[in-house]
Order: structure tokens, then C-alpha cells, then sequence
């Protein structure tokens, strides 16, 4: 077994910061000393394997994306990553696990879905990676295999309120799965949008002839965020269910969150760095020679992107601190403009969902530490120790400490990284965040004990992530 | 120097837990490894002046108790624990620092009540020790000397709105304080109750010839703390001064900070082990032979016992769950019955206001461990992380990391412990927790690397304790 | 055309009250004036066919009971009141305008919905009367149809959330409705309560063997009215439809229209006697010899009786003080125990759903103005007021002034009410107020000119009431 | 006694509206007719001494401005309108009754501010007027005058959180004078600002060189209103208290009394239009070539001008719709820029603090009615149905029926007013409202029986106006 010793970093976790050296021995961190190397006369840098100098940078643990859909099947395509692309570009960005989603839908075994999901995983990953169960078909069937996913080292299922006819589940189902939910202690995930409202929305809009992407975000309006979360809170709130609501983007769907909280209930929120800088103005004014108005379709996603001029991220950002909501996932799902976004050219009710941003996630966020929106504790609070303790994996993941996985990554306030389709790792024809500066680098990430990047060369190979098996949340109020 | 390795224990911290040795050298914790005492094959137990066998315990770091006052002048009596007493109980109890608070008052300066407490501390305590500034007399002169605490080690100061012709505070004088609190950083804290009026409820009250203790807690209405906090939220929203409300015991009181906060607002909230276990109810049947209906006098504390018909300790364990209240004090301020309480035998208004609990916070705050009220972590965070996030003392004391000191307490899940004055090393002659049975032990306590509590024995010594010079606050919004 | 002077009394308002003389010409209120009966030398009490002396009684406007159900098919059988005795009843207990709901359910053409309402009710009436409409099935036939019933006279229908394969609509569907409410100005009624889920709840009740009456006050838990008329509001405010929501019992429901008010919305909200008298604690005690405790049986309605316990009534009353609620309905849908609640004896699902109140509600609610509940301007205003201006009758109904039909009650708040199945005149085998005492009296009633109840008897006829042509609301906000 | 029909107009009440006739005998109002002046055969109008054609037009009750200051000694000097002026400059404008105020101070005695006040106004005044009763020096001697005033006929009193020094109440004044409102039933109107607080920020401003008239409303900041008035309505709260604010200016203020009115309390509010048309903004740019920037003088008045930017205005008018802000009155105290205003040439806290506005209340609220602000029958409610509610008048005043004094204006929507110092009537030589363009006008005003505006002719003398003794509020919830 190979010995790492990280040295003259600053350590940082989610509530302070401090000069440390790590001492990873095989797959998992031993120690964690103070600075010098020498420990009761011994001379630890001489005695292992690799030293990493982190001097004048920062230490923290592996970023964990809880939210990713690699080769998700939607609308007609695949999302253009596989779990081996999506999985090295993460590693890329100092992203050392996943937590990809299932997908069972309705008429299929749960039990089939996520073998199939295994399938597509197993071996191909550059990190490690776990799954939620989507449930799209809420059956006396799936409720009776929902009984068996923690066995699975599956303790979260997500459960759909908007695309009628594909993933959607109507309150009934919701209330049914949610008393599951209740019963087993795993989490409720849910895409909180009254789809068939907004269906109706969207046909009408396109039967006006207003089809170009920017529409898709005047279809899902706030209010139908708000309200399904509002009822998602509410069938919660009768069932006993612990509820995460995922991608939030409307400032009052955080308001109704906080309001949950405020209570007492075991309600949460992510979101996601799309809805923290971009802005539904943006995409009504965006323009590209090759793509023309139809260049908005890039950041085509649901939820969608919001008005800057009514204040959402700047409210988003706030909740961020105010721990109304908890953490910041990607919602990665992404979809190449050639072949797949075009198949909306005409209508942008046939743009295929998604944003790619699993490999800037941690760069990103530090951007909002560089601008002072949040504090570089709470930076490595929303993407690795809020998200380990959500889902189960706190202790072996999201935390530098002995007996943790050796999942750490070297971050440089000093350097500069630049964002652009021409570089990134994604596979990916644009990039949502093409020319985005970020004052800070991902100098080394390390996994499991691996060093698998470093020095701008990707040192890891497919296979090297292996899957996580899940325990119950251990954020609940 | 002196070594020390604490092995076998769960280390809590107040993200998580997981097993692992702590090695402290000296003052200071040097390492935290992988259970077992092998490092790189150096036997570290072998290594060591002392192991301490922690198997089956919770090691935490040490309390801080930010809310104490160790003799001081109050009600022509002084607060019978001095800092040498307080501090010997507060060890006992698991606690290793305490943040006292120097006064100055109306047409006193502010160097010379600073000057004071140092010499009342110097030398006599058991504990490390810092100083909140209480400004009773804010004018020309005491503004000009607040800038000047932080050089001093002091980065929070106090507001009475409570006392008039004591300590209170008109609303120019808070906003003037407020002011240089915006600009220097020192955080505000703040006693909030409307005293003028609570003054005259009380006068009303004596008048009518209501005058046994429990009229205190009719005199001190929930309203006139709810408005208090209000006031002082609102000042602070003015000025932009960050603000933190001392025993806050209203549930009403708690729904203003919540509110403040959801609007991303440096506000801040602290409670005490009364207000989530004493009630007014309590008070009003309280009797004894000895005393007889006076016996209520024993639980004379400001703010007072609240009603618990109304709810407010099941809200108050709530908003500490929810983080709307941030800590846990003890607003320490003991009286003895005889001498002292005894003052105010025929007026309530005479019985000198306090409680004593600075030896059984840890304690108290598990038992809401034991009954699934709060986690482990959040234990670890609302009596220690916080406390030295809060206060600036984060890094040194707070949390169990290589450089910090090392405070560390081995509790005993399968202990017991019983509080009664008969056994309680508080210099009190009762205790306001008289019976209280804990399902839990503080087995060892140690201090800056000196154990000074273990196997019911006292290994410390006056003077062990050193001034805290203190930072600005680590928490802010 | 036959006069008639009303004199000696006091006429309330909803603003205030004043000593007036009433006079009728023919079928119209022609003028109010000072007491004494002389104009400008005219002795009009010489002058008119008839004198009703007043003297120490209330003169106020007829009421208006906006929500009834006679002959309703539902459950497998009619609602027990024809329009006939139904409306009789009404009169004896002073009310002199209803407004039934015509049915339109799936399939069926919203035109024939309506006419077959009129051929029920056309000459059977004892007081005039109108329709909203109900749409059961929302598709575009009916949404084509809605756009013409203004022209009907008809300024409001109503959509259901409950009852889904009876009148529910669901979201995709009360959108498309609320749009056509936003652009012709009808008023969206709405059952909000999410049926989806309570029908699940119920047959999981059902299913344990829970079938007793007091089941369906569980099975519709408060926390699915609450979110029903949370998503109404929501989806009314994406629409800009004016929104009214019926059968408010859940105090959670009202704060959800206070708060969608506190923000200038147009949303209101009525209740009903059963829910500011009735409770779900008396049905689940209710026993009786005849019919076990299938007696609770009288008391299923939905939305069903509240806990007494978590203070739904105390709430109630409070939002009709403060206009959070702004009028009183009956949700008068009478059955019979005999043939018809016994539908349900074996299982609750199979109740059906109402309570008969038409005649008492007068007398109910002024029972609030003697108990200090709500003032004697107050209980005018909530029912006849803003019934009147809520639905497009104010100026003929509603209101003393000149102009006005000539619909007027004479109560006496000396006299005295027992209500009992033993002497009421609905067309009910019980009462579901069987014992309530009420210190006051319906003395006389006058509709459109005519006495019709004077001194304890009838002297009105079948055919008396007219078909009333409403227009557009008159209190938006 | 003389005779006068109104014939053909519409007469707006607040609840709505209707064609009818208007007769009145002598100084009373004694009936409502029917239109076409006959009754039972009696031809009216040739039967009266005066016919009044209101066709196309409005007859509304009289205004009721319940906050005027007529000759107030006010910042060195007396505010310009006497109660001869002022008065009459009322008639002018609608406005057939004022309620003013009459002072005590500290150390004076309340018997002898109200005599003084009733000196200054006999036998001047051209409309009714009333008292309210300042209290500026709470103790034992006002509080016991207090329990004298209803039988004077003044049913409330005023108290001032600002003004330290001339009108200042501290909380523990404020808090007994509650108790006596509570007692007695008088209702509580307060001057919600944090007087002391806003002192030192005026200082601040003055010291930093800032003293233009603009700085007032800085200094004045909404945080100060918005705490004083949650102040006042938690000692309200604690007392039992009713509370009226008066000229409530900031958003943030509405909310906290809707908060207030949520929970059931009789908590209302007032506004003045001011608030509602001018900005801080507006003040901000003032200049002219008389007055230079000191120009923005003509504005400053307490509470001050808000900023447009922050949606005061929008949110002050949607409170006016919700009734969460009750009622519109002026607060009337005018100044002349020369020799007055002007005292604050060189520091904006020497200028007398007023706007006169008695003459334009019903003109400028009627443009709401324009512009599709608030409905006709809220104009009349707001202005004159429930100030004479509020402050126990109405069936005298405030509504147009039997037995109410003959105060009647008729408003012609097809005329056309513009506000000019040119043209107004009030002692001022200037107009705060200097150009504003009205879409209605006031064409004839009748004052308990006598006409005294029509067609733009004064016919009103000296002394018309008598005092009004009032009763109890009548609004309370």
C-alpha cells in the first residue's frame, strides 16, 4: 500500500480552517497533524510515498456532486457523457464522487432499472459513484422493491411532479411513495414543477408561434414551482416523509423551504450553479453565428433558468447562507447543440433538458467565496460535507479526518482557471459557462489514495471509482 | 513536555463522528489517527506519558461557556461563585473555557472596569478565560474606549435594554454602540427586554401586593422581550451591526431572530439550559419547609422561566434544531438562598436574578442528546464549535484538530449523574437542578493538555486557566 | 301594486346601524327615512296598505345564503330538499336569496347542465334565486360554453379539486378554466382539497377497517385543504383569476388566503356554520340509540368538521372579524339518515357528503353577535352584504336603500330559537343543530315586497321566487 | 327650518352605490328616496325650499379628516391655517368635518390644553370639528384626566415615541396611558417613530455637514418607524390597548400592522397623501428660483417622504385596498416657506415639520378612483365612512341615511380641478401639491343642512361649524 502525505496546506472544513498535514496510507486518510512532518521523532515526509506539497493552498475534501445524470435517456437521445467521460471530467474538477439517478419508469421493475444503471456504471468510472432510485412508475410493485433499496446501499428515491407521460407521479402516487418514504427513513427527492399545468402552458405558447428556447422558461413560470413545492412539503408534512427538493430556482420556492424549516420539518433544498449566475435574460439575448437565436437553446433546462430583474439569485445566494437551502449539485445532463439540443430547432418543447457542469461545480462555488457571497468554510459545507451527511456517506466521504477515504483535493487560491468548450473534459460541444474566469485552480485531486490528477495531467484510469453503498441520511433536524 | 494519547474513543465533532486516537503534546493536539496508535509503525500508546482509554466514550471538545458571571456586583450582594469556584465547578462540568463579562458602568471608564475583572480572574481560575465587555454607561468616552477592545482580546460587548438606572441602555445610546460595533466588527450583544416598562408592570404588581417570586416572571412578560428583540434586530439592521441576543427565552422572541435570519440578516441567538427545562408553572408551585413559598426564588432569572402551557421550551428545543438559535450559555450568575435571595423575601424585585449552572451544562445539553431532542453533533456544536466560532476562539478551542488546544472531555454514554448541592461544586447552598438525573458522565476533562478532572477526582489547580485574547466572530452570515 | 312601511326599528348595515322607517312599493324598497312616518306633512303610516311595526327589533336586509345544493344527485341519491322546501325553509329562516350550483359533469354540454337546473327550480321557489355553474368535465366545449354564461346571468362557476372521477378537474384543467375566468371576469369558485390523496388516505382507512363516520374527518386531513387552496391560489395568480374559495374549515387554509390577501390577490373565502359550531371531537362522541355511533353520520360533510382541540373554530372566528374570511355559506345538501346517510353505514366513503342549514343560518351566526363573536354590523355584512356584492347582486339585494328589492327580515333579539328536526322545515329526518338555542328570533320576512312569514306563519307560495340575472362581482379587491 | 332635495345623483356609500334622492330637512338628513322626488303621491321636489340637481354626479357623505393641526405651536412658530382658514379651506374641498388636536404638555394640565383648544376653535370654525387629546407629559395627574375625557366628548388621545423633549412619551409613560386606554375604552393613537434614535442620526447628519431639507427624510429612517410602530402595538398587545397609528408612511410599517390585524387584534392604521403621490425622490431634485434646493422644504413633514425606488407607494395603496391601512386623513400642518420653513434655512431640523393638504384630501383620493386604485366606494369609505367609525361618529356623520346630519357633497366626475397656491384657500404661500391635475370636482358642499360651496361661491360663514362630542370607536374588530 502506497503512503500520502499532504503538507503545509490549509486544511478547511465546514466549520473552520486550519494548517494541518494529511497522511493518506492506501485507500483511506490515518492522520491528520499538525504542520512539520515530524510526529513523536518521526519524520513522516521522509517515510512515505509521496509528499504533496499544498503550501499557500488549500486542502478540503473531494467534492460530491449528489446530482448527476450520465447517459440519461431523455427525449429521444442520451445524455452526451457516459459514466466514464462525466466521471474523469468530475475528477477534472475536483468532484471525487457522484450520486447518479436509477431510472425505473412505469410498467418496469425498480429491481431491473437499477441493475441496468450498474451496468452502465460498473467499471467505467474514473471516481466513486452511488445512485438514487427515480421512481417514474409508483405501482404496488415499486412500493414493494422501494422496501428493499437501503439493502441495496440505495437510501433516496426521486419522484417526479412535472413531465406527465414519462416520469411524472400524480398525488396520489406521491402520497403512496412519501409513506415509504416515512416508513424506511429514505429520503424523498422530487422534482417540484406542476408539469401538467405547465404542459398546457407550453402548447399554448407554442400554438402562438412563440417557440424559440427562451419560451421554455416562460412556460415553467415560479408559481408552478412554488406551488408543487408547497405540496410536496405538504404531503410530506402528512406522511412523516423527510423531503429534499432538488434543482430550486425560484426565489419563493426557497421561501416555502424556509417556511418548512422554520417549523421544524425535515424539508431541504439544493440547488444548482446555474441558477446562482445565469439568468433567463441572458438566454433572451442570446445570439452565435452558427446557431443564431436558437444559441439560448444551450441553457434549455428544468427547472429553468430565472430573471435576473426579480431578484432570484441574489435571494439564492443568500439562502445559501442562510442554510435555507443546504448544498449545490450540478443537475449534470448534458446534451451536444449537434444532433441532440437541435432537435428543438422548430420547438422548444423538443430541446432536450439539460446543463453540463459536473466538472466546474467546485470552481464555481469558490468563485463565490473570491466575491464574498459565502465563506470558504461554507464552500466546502454546500459541495462535499452537507452532501455526504444528506445522503449517507458522511465519515467516509465529505469530511478529512482518519478513517475517511482518501478523497482530497489541493485547491490554489492563486491560480486561474478558464472556462471554454475547447478545454473542458465534458463530451460536449459547448459549454454553458464558455469564457467564466475563476480566480483559484484544482491543482491535485486524489481518490481513495489515488493521486488522479495533477499538474494539469489526468493520472487516473477507468474502473478506478467504485460503487457506494448508502446509510440513511444523517442531516435530518 | 508532557504527551498524551486519548485512544479507543468516538471523536464527535459538530459535522459527524467516527473513531479515532487523539494525540496532544504539550498544550497542544498534534494528531488525530486512525484508532490503534500505529502510525508508519511507531507505537504511539508506547510513545506516551499517558493513554487515556476511551473505548465506548464520546471524546468532544471541551464546552465554552460564553455566558457567565463569576462575582459580580449585583442587587447589593455579588454573585456568589468566584472566578476560582465557577471555574473549578465549570471543569468538573466539562467545561474549559468561560467568557466572562467586565463591567463599566455609568460615569466609570471603560479601561478600569476592564482592569478590574482582569484582576479578579488573574491567577484564580481552573479554566481558560476571556472577557465580554459589558457597556453600562454608553457615552463620549466609553464609544471612544470600545475601539480600543480588540487589541485588548475583546470582540463582543453588551447592551442592557433591561435595568433602568443599572445597566440599561436608551435607544440613542444602543445606536451609538451599535455604530462602532458596524465598524470595528465587535459583535453586539445584547439583553433584551423593554425594562422601562417590565419596571412598571413590576412596581403594579408590588403595589397590589404581589410580590413572591413567581410575580418576577409576570412582571417580565413575554411581550416586552419579544419587542426588545424586535427593537435591537431593527437598530442592528440600521447601523449594519451584527447582533447576538442573550438568554432568549420567549418563543415569540425566537420567531424574531428566525425572521431576521430569513432575511439574511447578522442576527443571533443564544438560550440556556432553563429555558428548555424550567417553567413558570414550576416556579408558582415551587415550596419547600425551609422557605416555603419563597422556595421559587431559587429559579429568579432574567429573562424569566416561561410558561410551559405555552410552548415555548418545546419551541426552543426546536429553533435549536433548526438553527434559529445558534447556542447554548448559562448565563451563570449564582445566589445562595441564604444572604442573597434571601434579600428580596418580602419584594420580588429585591431577590438578586440568577441561576447557577455553569457545572451542569454539558450535562443537561446531553440529556436532550438521550432524549432524541438533538443529535451527538449538534451537542458538540451548540456547546463548544459555536460558542468558539461565535466568540473568535475557533481553531484554538472548539473543535479536536491538530494546533488546537487541548480541551478535550471523555464522556461516558453508559455513566450517570445526579445533580444536588450536596454533591455539586458550585458555591451555592442548592441547586436550581436539585434531582436531575443525567444518563451520561463527564469522566475526564482536560485542559490546554493538563488532565484535570478524572475518575472523580480533581487534578487541577488554581491558575491553570489563562485570558483568552479573542478574534471577531467566525459566524457571521 | 301594494305598500307596505316597516317602522319603529333599527336598520343594521354593514357600516352601522340608525332608527329607520322602511318603505315598499310594490316589490322595491322605495325609501328609508327618519322614524315617524311623516314626510313633509304626508302621514305615511295612514298612507300605506300595511304597517309592520318594528319597535325594538332589527331591520335588516334579506339573507343571502350563496351555497346550496337542493335536489343535488350525489352519492347515489338527491339531495333531500327540492327547490321547493329547500327554499321555504330559507324564508322561515330569513333568507331571502340562494344561489344553487347547476351541474355540468363530464361529457355533458354545460347548456343542458343549466337548463335542466332551471326546469328544477323555475316556479318552485319560495325566494328568488340563482345559479353558479358547476363544470365537472373542463374541456373545450365547456370552456367554450363558459364564455357565454355571463350572458345566462351567471358570473361564477365552480371547479373541484376533490372528487376525482366525480367533478374533479385537475391542474392542466383548472388552468384552462381560471384563464377563461381571468378574461371574462367570472369568478372561480373552488372545493379545494387535494381528492387525489384524501382518496387514498380513505381507503387505507377503509381498508384497516376503519369505517366508521368519524374516518372521513380523517381521511381528509387539514394538511390536503390547506395545499389545495395553497396550488388554487397559485394557479389563480399565474391566470390573474379572481379566486373564491368555499367551505374554508382548516385554519391552515385560511392563513393561506390571509396571506395570498396581505399581498393585494384576489382571493377570498367563505366558511359555514358547521365549522365555527361543529367539531370533529363531538362526531367521533356522537352516539345515539337509533343509529349507534353511526350517528356521527349526520356530521359528515366535506370539507369535514375540524379538531376543537387545535383551535380551527377560535381561528375561524377570528378571520371573519378581520375579513380574512368575508361571508357565511350554509353548504346546505341535506340527506336524510333514513335511505340515504345510511348509504354508509358499513363504510364511511359511502355517506353522502352534507348538512342541511339553510334555515338556521341567520339565527347561527347571530348567535356570534350575542356571544360577542362578531358585531350586528358584522353578521349583516357576512350574510347578505358581501354575498350581494361578492356575486353581482348588490343594489337589488344586499342592502336598505331605495331601489333595492324589496327583501327584508324583521328579527328580534328578544325573541328566542330552538332549532330541532321536530319543528324545522327542511325536508331532513334530523338536525344536524338539534337542541341549539339562539337568543333571538325571525319575526317577520318580507321577499321582493310580499310578507311571507309573519308571526310564526307561511304566507308565501311555491312560485314566489324568481331566477336572479347576476352580474360581475362588486368586491374585488 | 329649511328644506333641500338632492335629486338625480348616484349616492355612493362604502359598500356600494345607487340612484336615489336625498332629502333633507333642517340640519338633518331625513330620508332616501327613490328617484323622481315623489313618494306616495307627494310631489318633493316642488314641495322643498331648495333643489339641488345632482344628475351625472356623486352625493357622498361629507369628508372627515380626523388629523388635522390648526394653529399648532410647532417648532418656535404656529402652523399658518387658523381654524377659521383651515376650516373653511376643509369646506372648500369636501371635507365637512375635522377632528384636530388639542395639547397638553409635560407639566401642564390636560383639563386646561382641551379648554385652550376649544377656545381657539369656537365660534371660528365653518365645519364641524372635533378633539383628540395630545398627551405630551404622562403622569399621575394627565393619566387621572384622562378617565375625564369621554365624558367631554373626546374619545382618544395621541402619545409621541419621537419628539424627545417636547411631545416624547418614554415606554414606561406610553405603557400606563395604555392601561387607561384599555380601561376606559379610548382609543390610543400613536406617532410611531423612534423618536431618540433618529435624533442622534439627525445630529450625525447636521454635524457631517448635511442639513438640507432632503436629510430630514435620511435621518428619519424607515427602520425607526417600522420598530416603533411593532413597538407600540406589542405594549398595545401586552395592555389590552386599541391602537391606532397615524400617518404611516413606510412599507415595512403596513406589514407590521397586517401582521397585527392577522392575529386578531385591533391594531389600525392611517395614511395620508402624501404618502401615497410624493417621494423622497421628488424632494430630492426640488429647486426653484426662489428657494434653491431648500425648495425641498415644502416637503418635509413627519414620518417623511419614502423613496419611490422602494415601492412605498405601491405598497401603501395596495394596503389601502386590502384594509390594511384603514383610513386617509391629512395630517394637516401648514406652514409658509417664508417666515416659517424657512427658520430651517441653514439645518434641515429647524424646519417646521408639516405639509398643508385639509383643502385637497377628497380631490386627490378621488383621483385613486381614476386612475383604478381603489374603488368609488372606497374612496367614500376611506375618507369619511370609516374615520367617522374609527373615531365615533358615524350615524351622525360618515354616512348618508335617516337621523345623520345633513353633511353631503356632490362630486361631479366630468369636472375638472387643479391645485395651485394661486388658487387654494388654505393660509399657505405655497402648495405641496403645486399643479396636480384632478378628474372630478367638488361642486356643492352641504354642511349639516346649509349649503356652503356651490358653484364655486363660499356661502358658509364664520362659526357654522359646532363641536363634536364622540363617542366611542364603532370599528373595533
Amino acid at each position: 500500500m502506497t503512503t500520502t502525505l499532504i503538507t503545509g496546506g490549509t486544511v478547511v472544513s465546514a466549520t473552520g480552517r486550519g494548517e494541518a498535514d494529511v497522511l493518506i496510507d492506501g485507500e483511506t486518510i490515518v492522520a491528520v497533524l499538525a504542520p512539520g512532518s515530524t510526529l513523536l521523532g518521526t519524520d513522516l515526509a521522509a517515510s512515505v510515498d509521496t509528499v504533496i506539497d499544498a503550501t499557500g493552498k488549500y486542502v478540503i475534501p473531494g467534492g460530491i456532486d449528489a446530482h448527476t445524470h450520465m447517459e440519461l435517456p431523455f427525449g429521444g437521445t442520451n445524455a452526451s457523457d457516459t459514466f466514464e467521460t462525466g466521471t474523469r471530467a468530475a475528477a477534472w474538477g475536483g468532484t471525487t464522487s457522484i450520486i447518479d439517478f436509477a431510472v425505473q419508469r412505469y410498467g418496469e421493475r425498480v429491481q431491473d432499472g437499477l441493475a441496468a444503471w450498474h451496468e452502465k456504471a460498473a467499471g467505467n468510472c474514473a471516481i466513486d459513484y452511488g445512485f438514487h432510485q427515480i421512481i417514474g412508475g409508483v405501482d404496488d410493485d415499486s412500493l414493494s422493491a422501494m422496501r428493499g433499496l437501503l439493502d441495496e446501499g440505495i437510501s433516496s428515491f426521486k419522484l417526479f411532479m412535472a413531465y406527465p407521460g414519462v416520469f411524472y407521479s400524480d398525488d396520489a402516487q406521491v402520497l403512496k411513495a412519501m409513506q415509504v418514504s416515512a416508513e424506511t427513513g429514505l429520503l424523498t427527492m422530487m422534482h417540484a414543477e406542476n408539469g401538467p399545468a405547465i404542459d398546457v402552458l407550453a402548447a399554448q405558447l407554442a400554438e402562438a408561434g412563440k417557440k424559440a428556447p427562451y419560451y421554455h422558461g416562460i412556460a415553467r413560470a415560479w408559481q408552478m414551482e412554488e406551488e408543487a413545492t408547497h405540496r410536496a412539503i405538504m404531503l410530506a408534512n402528512l406522511t412523516g416523509a423527510p423531503l429534499y427538493t432538488v434543482h430550486v430556482s425560484a426565489k419563493q420556492a426557497v421561501d416555502q423551504i424556509a417556511w418548512a424549516r422554520d417549523q421544524g420539518w425535515n424539508v431541504f433544498g439544493e440547488t444548482c450553479p446555474q441558477y446562482l449566475y445565469l439568468s433567463l435574460e441572458e438566454q433572451l439575448g442570446a445570439f452565435s453565428e452558427e446557431w443564431g437565436q436558437f444559441e439560448g437553446a444551450k441553457w434549455v433546462c428544468s427547472t429553468p433558468l430565472r430573471s435576473k430583474g426579480d431578484g432570484h439569485q441574489h435571494h439564492m445566494w443568500q439562502a445559501l447562507r442562510t442554510n435555507d437551502i443546504q448544498m449545490v449539485s450540478t443537475d449534470h445532463c448534458p446534451f451536444c447543440m449537434k444532433g441532440q439540443k437541435e432537435l428543438g430547432k422548430d420547438d422548444f418543447r423538443s430541446i432536450p433538458n439539460g446543463i453540463g457542469s459536473v466538472e466546474h461545480r467546485m470552481d464555481l462555488m469558490y468563485q463565490g467565496v473570491v466575491t464574498g457571497k459565502i465563506t470558504l468554510e461554507r464552500w466546502v459545507e454546500l459541495t462535499s460535507t452537507t452532501p455526504a451527511r444528506m445522503f449517507g456517506l458522511y465519515g467516509r466521504k465529505g469530511v478529512i479526518q482518519p478513517g475517511a477515504d482518501g478523497d482530497v483535493v489541493v485547491y490554489d487560491p492563486n491560480g486561474h482557471t478558464t472556462i471554454s468548450a475547447a478545454t473542458h473534459h465534458m463530451n460536449m460541444d459547448h459549454s454553458a459557462w464558455e469564457g467564466y474566469e475563476i480566480d483559484g485552480h484544482v491543482d491535485t485531486v486524489i481518490s481513495r489514495g489515488k493521486v488522479v490528477v495533477d499538474g494539469g495531467v489526468y493520472l487516473g484510469a477507468k474502473g478506478d471509482g467504485r460503487f457506494l453503498r448508502r446509510g440513511l441520511s444523517q442531516y435530518l433536524i
